[in-house]
């Protein structure tokens, strides 16, 4: 996605560590109309994988490009909360995951009555960096016996070896546009 | 907003102590329709107050409406980070909140650099109950020495006082849903 990958270069901030962010579109100020046109380029990456019946992403950042994804193919989103609020239930579908900003281990929660065995779910997240994450989000999706059809995520890190770490899933994985560090230059593309 | 009062009723579960769960199409699981019609909703009753130069909102179930009212106002929407990753600076603007869900204190913060004094911003959450999260966000924007022009909520409940408490900002405030309780009888209206 070209437009992302201008955006990146021309307002992502690298503040070391293998960090850049992005706050200003992605994860902190959200740009409603890149955000609406990140939804159509997923949807038309996963065509080929409908029906699509669910989405899934965690909270907070990965919301709004799974929003925008999921309008269009007119199917609910669910968001994984990391939190441990009174909303959640014992029962809940749960996977661990570490935050790399954070730098501690999160608990994603899903509560069951909205995964179920005959789903066809599509991930959206917005990184894509060591695939914790997003680990987490299939574990959850395995213990729902739901069925995985694809992996959209907004930004992908490759020298993290997130694809790598998820490839024995064997399922499709698109991203709208890959950061690589070479030292400090940093490389933005699709 | 009728088609909401509907899907509260027959979909919202009353856990005990005062909490209705809508998490099937508000705070966990979304419904990007309905949402989208939210946002419907929140620009015609803000028409008054336009231009609109910026929504913020709290992660992460304010995020949805946001979004859906952003997009149509075709403005960005920033959403106060509840966590302390190293994405965030020692200048963020901060205030603290109580979260009912989770019985904690949270602090928001928001970033400078996305929000400015001659910012014209509408505040748009998922619930006015306390106040609590919504003085936050206000503390936030005077912080700023922006304008605050309106507050949107996707659900009130008038009994515990939030719309008493923020009288004094005298900014408008709307909502889409009241709930209330009568002992254990739930009254759920526009």
């Amino acid at each position: 996605m070209h437009e992302l990958v201008e955006r990146i270069i021309t307002e992502g901030r690298h503040v070391g560590g293998g960090i850049v962010k992005v706050d200003g579109f992605l994860n902190h100020q959200v740009d409603p109309g890149l955000t609406d046109r990140m939804g159509e380029h997923f949807v038309h990456h996963f065509t080929a994988v409908q029906p699509i019946t669910r989405i899934i992403t965690a909270e907070a950042s990965g919301i709004p490009p799974a929003v925008a994804t999921a309008r269009l193919l007119a199917v609910p989103v669910v968001y994984a909360r990391k939190t441990n609020s009174a909303l959640m239930e014992a029962d809940d579908y749960q996977a661990d995951a570490v935050s790399r900003t954070r730098g501690t281990a999160v608990t994603l929660r899903v509560a069951r009555r909205f995964l179920h065995p005959e789903d066809r779910v599509l991930i959206i997240d917005d990184f894509l960096a060591s695939g914790s994450t997003l680990s987490a989000l299939m574990a959850i999706i395995e213990q729902a016996g739901a069925s995985l059809v694809g992996i959209g995520c907004v930004i992908e890190k490759p020298q993290e070896g997130g694809r790598e770490r998820l490839a024995d899933q064997h399922v499709s994985i698109v991203s709208l546009a890959k950061i690589t560090f070479d030292g400090d230059q940093l490389h933005v593309y699709v």
